[in-house]
Parts: C-alpha cells; sequence; structure tokens
C-alpha cells in the first residue's frame, strides 16, 4: 500500500491520467479509465494483464482490501489520492474513490475464436445505451461484440460503467466497417440479422421457425433512427421485436436483450 | 393559436406549471407535465381528455401543426411562451419546445380489467428506469403496471420521458402496498413471479414447463438490492433470468424486457 498520497491535481500523473477521459488522449495512449470498485475488480481480473496503476483514496482502500490485494498479486502499483484528486479524476459526479488506468482490450476481427452469438453496433452514439448492450450480450453468452466505425468509443466512460465489468469478459472489436463486420461474421457461419423495428420479419415468428437455432449476428442501429436501408440491404434480414400494446417501439438496450435472450434460448433448446 | 406570448418567468401562470415538477405539489394538485412533441401528442390522444393546457415555443408551434390541430379539436388551449420560459418550464437541459399540463392518469387498481400480464414495480428508484420498465411493458402488452408505494413517483419528469408516451397507454396504478398489489392480482387469476437475480427457479426452463403460458404478474425490486426477502415470500417464487456469459447480472430494464417478451412470447403461442 502506498504511503504517499498524491494531493495535487497539477502533479503530471495526476494530468496524465486525467487526460484519459478524452478520446484524442485515449487512443494515442491506447490507454482509458475505469471507474468505480466493480470495474477495478474485472479489470485486475481479466485474463490479460491490463491494469497499469490504480488510484483510490485512503477510504476506498480501507474498505475494498479485495482490490488491494488483486493489485499486489498482480504487482500493479496503488496510488493513493485525495478526495480533491479523486473528483478530478473521476467522471462521475459522486466518486466512488478507485478508479484504474487500463491497456486498451480490444482484439482484430481475426483474432475472435469460434462464434455462435455476436453483436455489431452501428451508429449507436449513446455510451451508456452502448454499454448496456455490451452488457446484455456478455449476460446473454455472446462471442463478440464489434463497434463498427460509427458508433460510440467503447472506452468512454460512460460506457465502461454502463457494461459494469463486461468490457473485460468478451472480445470486442472496435473501429471495424460494417461491410467488414458483416463479411467476416458470414464467413464464420452466421445468419446476419438486423434489429429493424420496421422490419417485416417478426422475432417470434424467426424463432418458431427456427432462423435463430444455429449461428446469429445481430447488427444493431442508431438510437433514434435505426439502421441505414444500405445496411439493412447488408444482411440476412430486418427482423422487428413485436409489439403487443401501444408502444411505438422499444429502446435500444431493450430490443438488443430481447433478440439476444430469444437467440440464446433457441441455441440453448 | 394564441397571440399572447408569455416572456416572463414570473407571470403566475408560469410559476403555476413550473411547481409541477416538485412531487409535493403535483401531489396537491394532481397535475404532472408531459414534456416533449411525443409525449404531448400522446397525451393528447389519451382516451380521457388528460390534457389542461399546452405551452410552446413559436418554433415548435410551427414544427409541430399536428400539436396544434389535436389542442384545437379537444379544446385544449395552448400558450405561446419565449424561449426563456420554455426553458424554466422544461426539466430537460435541451428542452424541445411544447410541454402539457396534465391530470393524473392513474386508477384504482379495482377499476383495472381483466389481466393477462400485469408488472408490479417494488422500490424501483431511478425515474429512468421506471419509465423504460413502462414503456417495455406496453410493448410487451401488458394490462397494468403498479407502482407500489415504495417506488419512484411515475408523474417524475425523468420517468414520464423514459416512457416514451405509454403512460398514456395503459393503466397504472400508483401508492398500493406490495401485499395488496400481489392479492389482488392473484385473486385476478395471476401466478406471481419475483424476478430475482439470486431465484433458483430459471426464466427458460420455467417458460418450458408451460409456468408462464397463463395470466401471469411479475414483481420487479430495486435497482442495485433487488427484492427483499418477505417480498419475495408473498410471491409464488423468485425467478431469474439465466446468465449465459460472465456478468453478474442484468440490469433492471433490461432483465424486465427479457422477463416480459418470454411470457408474451409464452402466452401467445
Amino acid at each position: 500500500m502506498a504511503s504517499h498520497e498524491f494531493t495535487s491535481i497539477r502533479s503530471p500523473r495526476i494530468k496524465g491520467a486525467r487526460r484519459l477521459a478524452k478520446r484524442a488522449f485515449r487512443r494515442r495512449e491506447k490507454r482509458f479509465l475505469a471507474e468505480g470498485p466493480q470495474a477495478v475488480r474485472e479489470a485486475l481480473a481479466a485474463p490479460r494483464g491490463v491494469v497499469h496503476e490504480v488510484y483510490a483514496t485512503s477510504e476506498a482502500m480501507q474498505r475494498h482490501t479485495d482490490l488491494r490485494d488483486a493489485a499486489y498479486a498482480r504487482a500493479v502499483p496503488v496510488h493513493r489520492v485525495s478526495l480533491d484528486v479523486m473528483a478530478e479524476l473521476a467522471q462521475t459526479v459522486t466518486p466512488q474513490g478507485v478508479l484504474a488506468v487500463c491497456d486498451f482490450v480490444d482484439v482484430p476481427l481475426s483474432e475472435v475464436g469460434p462464434v455462435r452469438l455476436a453483436v455489431v453496433l452501428s451508429h449507436v452514439r449513446d455510451p451508456g445505451n452502448a454499454g448496456t448492450v455490451l452488457r446484455t450480450a456478455d449476460a446473454a453468452g455472446a462471442d463478440v461484440v464489434v463497434f463498427t466505425d460509427a458508433s460510440v468509443d467503447p472506452y468512454n466512460g460512460k460506457c465502461v460503467r454502463a457494461s459494469a465489468g463486461s468490457l473485460f469478459h468478451l472480445p470486442v472489436v472496435v473501429d471495424v466497417p460494417i461491410a467488414a463486420a458483416i463479411d467476416h461474421l458470414r464467413a464464420a457461419g452466421a445468419r446476419v440479422f438486423a434489429a429493424d423495428g420496421r422490419g417485416d420479419r417478426d422475432l417470434h415468428a424467426a424463432a418458431d421457425a427456427g432462423a435463430l437455432d444455429s449461428t446469429v449476428a445481430w447488427v444493431f442501429g442508431n438510437e433514434a433512427w435505426g439502421l441505414p436501408a444500405e445496411t439493412v440491404a447488408l444482411t440476412d434480414g430486418a427482423v422487428s421485436v413485436p409489439i403487443f400494446g401501444a408502444a411505438e417501439s422499444l429502446n435500444l438496450a431493450t430490443a438488443a436483450a430481447v433478440c439476444l435472450y430469444t437467440t440464446a434460448r433457441q441455441q440453448r433448446a
């Protein structure tokens, strides 16, 4: 446990970590911030050693002794910081007192292993939605989540937090053009479906017809306007979650949850 | 179309509407604010005349002529307001220029018609989550959503926005103790299940066993700590959404989406 405490936000080390709140610096350094005890715990438990250093307040160090032990076991330095410094580093209004500087964890599409259930995000812009879909994909047993080049940065602080650790659980691919992602997944044996509220194929009917029984890749689009027709045309068809009531639509994360779990159930039946 | 424009936030009418951002005033006046063109449109289309008055900027009035027409057809006054006044009335950072003062729309539990699929919220505290569950319940064809007395106010601005109009689509019941809600729904023929990540019954197994084929009521709990054991004990059992990957859990709204759509599919098979 570090005895020195960083108390100045002007320390070069603190300024260096602080900069990772900005995408341009993240891309340059290929590092990002994972905030809160759960994210730090998952980062320290990730298969590869992705954590460079941990910053924590005295209070958080005492409360989360498991994190101190895990960092020690992996020879990851833990820096003690004042509340003021933590407030500066953290991107949340009420910081939880601990964050980690992590190496990027994404992998090239070519290195993703066998795929049974895949998720592709296209023009998903809200980091909270993207992180929630990542968490749901993980829960549903997906083998990969691809952030195509028009989607939000998965290393955005809000996305990392919404993923609740799932960013560290399954292969994440970034910066791939949508056509390349679809081509790759189809070559890997997947039927590729566009989740689209205007799709003429009903999700439950597709499941009943056996369309979701083998390898499936789902493409999810923008929160407001969905998927462009050119993207839908690249897939094996647009599928919509049925609306039984008077709602106009579902939101992105709940529609994704229904599509992914319906598929997982069919695949495992 | 109103020719007078309200430009002062000190106008008694504007102050009266502004107060509805606070729960205490909402409860006293049994009115709330529905913000944004979609919510106002749904409010004006609701079966009963729930809208007292509409406030809109000149720009919004010109853009949403359908709202002006709908208000006129229902004899609902439309007040033109300046951008400053709209900024004061609206609860969003970037107001969409139109909002409606509405009467409460909740109904007593005893007045809810036949139930096939019901949703009960217990200790759900985040208004965005509650609104998203309301929207998802509507989409899945639920017949009622009950906000038990320890849950967030459905008339909270964030909940109204997240519901995307669904607050006006299906019967909503408020301020009912959880035990009374469960008793009522069971008496109406429902099997009552607690959605609980620690539940020993798996959702897909329950569906396969036919447990979701007839009338079902789902109880969803707090975002952080779920449902108290006393509440689970009142139900016919705790059911968990299976986790196939490494995620610890799903968030409330996505878990609810999976439970409700799995049930809807079974009921309609």
